[in-house]
């Protein structure tokens, strides 16, 4: 079915479900959009309906002269519009789950999603969540994956704003947000991926070490290839290292990197110093 | 170097170094190998210096009888051979280690091979080793490798005879003794032949639990494909299935199963159930 990725029909389905989605609306005009941000405040966020990731197909809109401008160039390109509220984060974060044709799941821990610029940066996991956001965490996404009869790997994006959790996105596939479970969970989300849609048992979801941390990896400014650093990064103990196989340009996700370890401080302090060493990065920011 | 691939020039090369090694001899004629017999008693085992693995091209002769007629086809055929003493076994072990170019060395804990007809049946991790065996199986694997000056993944194959450690081969190469390690090692043995051949550095041999245990597959007796029966063994929590894409034939390996656990019953409770399952077996041998 089209409910993963039509984002207006996401809406429209997760709130008859009753899951709590932020307020959006329509933009089939650029009156639809500035009616929108006068009545919620401003700024408002703008999204493309189909074919986003990361931060393509996503605008903020500070003000109505925003959407005179961006909402009209978006429509003279054809693309389908909506807006939604532009809500103050908490923190992200993103369940993935796996579910056969006859009904199995198996759901991941949650999994903290750090993003820089709307482009995914760093996963955390478990996600820093109270036991009640957990909990409702993990029945909400389970009732999605049994709305959209779901089969194969699928990662339920959440906001958390102010306390409160608030359905994102659906991507009905092996995720980014799942790359840590690679070498951090007992089955990979790819394993799981092949056992649900071939009809096979479930694997255990559960994690291979008490905490896990990966850092996805971008093309350099200096117009530098990360792979150049891979040396120095694989000295780092533990580090796990994984190139895409694209070319490296200034800004686009090439790998990611991942290490598994005892405590947060472990794994992030690894994961994060061979990060810094493929980017090149002069910059701290642990 | 041919050290590896040439079991007599293995067993002069090894003796030279001080290394404990079997007693043994060339046999060149069948009077060779009785002669032998005569002077360590019988059994002895008789080996192709090169090309065995598993069962092949070793021998059991269990007086001068098997000797004449075993010894006599082997030299027709052209088989270059040796004769060593039969040892009364405690256990068998390898020491999984990888060297680069420039020296590093990277050792992962002694396994335990369990042999059932000459087949290496089970992987049992860490060996049921004294600090003292462990210790020193490390110092002389150290040395084996720096010896044969080896680049890559290699493993050295250990008797415990009466107490005491002793060389049996040589195998330069990612390994089936090493098979536990895609799950149960920070890094895999494929990874870490990787990162040796390329000059990276190593990456941690520690393990990612505290047991792990591995059961090789072999063809069912009664014709069976154990593939047919993967759906049952994936069902049992924590089992890892992997198979080699190789037509399954009575007693042929045709694939393993790995569980990693908390606990020694845990892991080899779980995995021999797998493996129970996998190759039809009705035989109780837990």
């Amino acid at each position: 079915m089209g409910l993963a990725q039509d984002k207006r029909r996401q809406r429209a389905e997760l709130g008859a479900l009753g899951l709590p989605v932020p307020s959006w609306c329509v933009v089939d005009q650029v009156d639809d959009a500035v009616a929108f941000g006068e009545r919620h405040g401003w700024p408002i966020v703008l999204k493309a309906s189909r074919g986003g990731y990361d931060c393509r197909g996503v605008w903020v809109l500070r003000a109505s002269e925003d959407a005179r401008q961006i909402v009209q160039e978006a429509l003279d390109a054809g693309t389908v519009l909506l807006a939604e509220q532009f809500l103050p984060l908490d923190l992200e974060f993103a369940v993935l789950l796996a579910r056969t044709p006859d009904g199995m799941i198996a759901v991941y821990p949650p999994i903290e999603t750090v993003q820089e610029n709307g482009i995914c940066r760093e996963l955390r996991v478990p996600a820093d969540l109270t036991q009640a956001q957990w909990e409702q965490a993990v029945t909400s996404s389970r009732r999605i994956a049994e709305q959209a009869d779901m089969v194969g790997i699928m990662a339920i994006e959440y906001f958390v704003s102010n306390g409160a959790l608030i359905v994102n996105e659906l991507a009905p596939r092996p995720h980014n947000s799942g790359h840590w479970s690679i070498e951090g969970a007992t089955t990979s989300q790819f394993e799981q991926h092949l056992r649900a849609v071939a009809g096979l048992p479930l694997g255990d979801a559960g994690l291979a070490a008490p905490y896990i941390s990966t850092f996805n990896i971008l093309g350099s400014q200096d117009g530098s290839d990360p792979r150049e650093r891979l040396c120095d990064a694989l000295a780092v103990p533990g580090s796990h290292v994984h190139f895409y196989g694209k070319v490296s340009r200034p800004g686009r996700k090439v790998g990611h990197v991942t290490v598994a370890a005892d405590s947060r401080d472990a794994a992030r302090g690894a994961a994060f110093q061979a990060w810094q060493i493929l980017e090149g990065a002069t910059e701290d920011r642990s």
